[in-house]
């Protein structure tokens, strides 16, 4: 029906990709775009694409089977609605399936978060918050740096960082004092 | 990875089915009981089978590509928790789906009436009720009325029949009383 | 009370219509637009009209008594809030009814898919999802085309056209990168 | 289609009835029964009867035509699931209607509430509480006491009874303390 | 603690107010507005107030047993959020108490709905929908027509406005055709 | 209307109850049992009794008047369905009001829980859990304890002991093994 | 991990803060800023800061474990989506802790709502409603005042002013009659 | 403030354990008994333990420190009600957390399953549905498979498996019929 799959890293890096992030729509980059720069500050190489589960079940099919042959150790799935995309990957490939459900439509998400959740005993789909890219990405760091001692060291500096943006957080207020107020009063 | 799918309708009646009612699990079967007196009622052939979007998906392919040609004009699709088997097989045929989403799990069915309902864009499912097996097969009915004048005179006659049904009940309600209630009090 | 029920194809076409769309309120029409390129898409001819079933009951016993004799094999009920039109119609007529939810409340569309789908035994509404204006005409489609082997051919040519959307807008991912991104880093 | 409604309040009274109660379905009855009690309590006379907005439209239409001349001043609507029954009778008569959301389905009456209370403009409801039976009641007899003073008295001396079934409590918990305890401890 | 409740009709007809609408909160104002010009077209004279059901507990003991003396015969309150205002009004008063939810916060009405509905027994509250100011007024002139034949007759005259306003969007529709289409296309 | 309110400590302490707890209905009184052995191990008097925000204004009114002289620091307010008890609490006396919302209806303590935690600004509600009867006890007891070392001290102690108690589940675990296994497997 | 918490009350008042007002991020810090004004109507010393239960476990360790020796009596924890850092206080100390949750994301506050009120026995938080931060304020003031005469007459005068306030909403709704209307027509 | 934390796999097994899963209630064991099965089918060596995130913080970060030295590459942390357990967990180690909402209480897991999937950026929770104990034990198995070719070998033969037991529910079912019917009819 469509002449295959084409696909290619974003960052043309030249790792070769071991994340695999799949849209159900071009519609959703915009909500999905807090998965890139987590992904680029562990340089985890990753490769990004858009496939609807239920317009093009082959191309799917040919991406799941293709993956774990091209190095794709991981598979992020996101899609609104009745969001079947994570779980048809998780039907169709053992990789490990995150789910990043999108509020795309008038539920605002909780369509979406419920059939990336409720899944059947069988097909598990590790599914993150509403809109939750950073999440998406970082759990998918999480599990790559299992093996990868180098990612561990920079998940622990990373949660450093969390830490020290929430006390510059604090420190400002404690500098600014609350809005409206003047300073020293 | 499985030797295929064998099918026959239950009833085992001379003429081929025309319905195809797929569950998820047939723990679901209970729930969905009340589809067979409705086509039975009716004289409408039809067979049944488990299929699961998720373990089973090449049986759903096969089942779903040879459905038009055994001569399944409409499908259904019962299933519970998030509930892709309808969603899944209107993305692989163009026949129609009728999904019913089953109350098998902690959300009591909602999950699965989103998943359903909420398709995205170009794979329409027509959604009933929670546990809303009566009316699937009554859906049924009617879509395959529409070509057929003698399945039309049948249902008029069981739009009488229901009409008469509740007439009914208000008559022993009449006759009965309240119960609790000395008759001619 | 009213003056009786006019109706004609909004196109005109010569052909008379086989789909009657009805919205609960005129101020709905925008909500359902996507309904309308799809039926012309596929060159079924249709009618539009607002009837409400709570403000003018007479005619829409009206429309659905003489839907049939007009031609009529299909209709389609859109509504919001409480949503009884297409349960009224399904109470009326045993033509197939699908009930398209419109989201046109402070309860986004819920109120409208609940009081669709959840009808009781006996008279089935097919429920597409919440402002699921092109899965409604869609499904309309699905369903005639059941005894209309040239529509059948369109569909199968139209879920090609889908998957093609769907690649394009892979390649064009592909070929852009990510926004921001330049290309060829 | 059926032979028309024959109606007779359930006790006989001699006074024609005021109320007319409807049920969707007998199936009802039970959860509707804290109705009677607050009815007699006040010596209202009332009717019960059985009509389907969906599955006898005909009856429920010569049921609300008929209510006027037959004295009967306010209708109770009790249905479950989609409900579309008060909403129904509003849309066939001026006579205020009472909407009573009945329990009967996986989703606990939410269903039943949003179909009675979410109803368009100009079709009013009074809907009272899920499974709300006696403030049904007890909300048609404050109707009917509007135009009654001697509904008006009996009104307040309830409502002086309501509060000493509550002191009774209290007082009850006062006497033998909580449970399990020793009196006297 | 206030120098208690001084009333009159915002409209100031020679007539007394027979309906008392009472606010939970002036910002709420522009939500209700729906109410006045139902109650104007019908001429039932009318008064409008604010009272906080939790602000000034005592102005509203004051409201409700002035009420009836003043010839208060039914309440419309109207609040937000954990809207306690009617059903404090028909805990103080056995005047029948309409309550009109508001989407005044982050649950858009559904807390207020909830509030409303879910009264206990022995003290209901004739619930209209989210934001249904419209239903509000009319529900009020339902009831006060049934000892009000001039009423009634106005309320027949409305039911044929209304579909008299439906049937013209519908003949509109057709004149206009679809937005964006040529007429005659 | 009522003969007033009596109140004693149900146990007869010696020392005057600190802590009110009010329930909207005696029928509640199993919900709620967890408040008294968390009271009672803190040594906290206290007293219960049963008040009806609707059915028993009056008596409410006496109540949080009174409660200051008679020494109350604290009120626990637990109701089910609308529950407007707290509220009515917090807007007829400045002593602290801890919500309980007990699940006793359909929607299983969602209404009641939203009608406690929406309160409108200026009379706040401290809202637990649904049905979370212990932790209202030990909110109260925290709130004791900001001007009572002993209390502090007492806390201290219990936390130890939660901790001990999660401990020893552990423990117990890791000694029995899971269920069905046998030991030393 | 970090270099500690320093901490100074935001309006640098000579008394020592008694409220602590922990924001889980910058972020929310508009949607809480209802509490500000609640705080200094009442002259309570108190602090903010930025503390994030996930980002910053070891500060908030910090903070609860000193908040008692830098005489903090009370702390309020505002949070959204999951929003464990209430509970998290609650687990850390035996100080009272007030939860506040905060509407930021798809689901509104409600996820927020429910992960503070449905806290385990034993750690009770006590939840205002979503974004009620008028109303954490001035439960925090209210349960200062019981060891506090002057904060009590204060708060007297506090709901004098709020009935005040909703008295002259009425009035000015008298004097300028609806809006749109011609005063005195 | 306990003695510390004590952990043996509970089968004892001479591996070490590579999953470690965490209740934070004993109470909780019975809805998690799902895992065991999985984990074991696919031997992979697992300890089980009850920690409380709020009743015992000390012992969980204890527990989650020393997890790597451990050779613990995964947590499952189950729990219900608000569920604050694997985001805690998460937030004190890097390790992947697995997040098992329970329904143990009147909201039926959703409560639980919005405090694991709706978690702030930063600290991911891989979320399964509510009751999928099954689920959380294979997402934990194909995680581990990444770097195992062995259990990567035991997932697809289990896939074979699963899909398997399907066709055989569906053969069941063409060989004995549907309930009720007699074979051969």
């Amino acid at each position: 029906m469509t002449d295959g799959i084409k696909l290619k890293a974003p960052g043309e890096n030249e790792s070769s990709p071991r994340i695999g992030v799949v849209l159900g729509s071009l519609s959703d980059l915009d909500r999905v775009k807090g998965i890139w720069p987590v992904l680029e500050r562990f340089a985890v190489p990753y490769e990004v694409t858009v496939i609807s589960a239920h317009r093009t079940p082959d191309v799917l099919r040919e991406y799941c089977e293709s993956a774990p042959s091209r190095g794709i150790q991981l598979i992020v799935g996101c899609a609104g609605l009745s969001a079947a995309l994570p779980g048809a990957i998780a039907s169709l490939t053992d990789i490990p399936v995150i789910g990043l459900p999108v509020a795309s439509g008038p539920l605002n998400g909780v369509d979406a978060l419920l059939a990336m959740a409720q899944m059947p005993p069988g097909v598990p789909v590790a599914t993150t918050g509403i809109n939750g890219a950073a999440n998406a990405g970082l759990l998918a760091v999480r599990i790559l740096a299992m093996s990868n001692p180098g990612l561990r060291r920079q998940l622990a500096l990373y949660r450093e960082h969390l830490a020290g943006e929430t006390v510059k957080q604090a420190d400002s207020l404690l500098e600014r004092g609350l809005p409206g107020w003047e300073r020293g009063r």
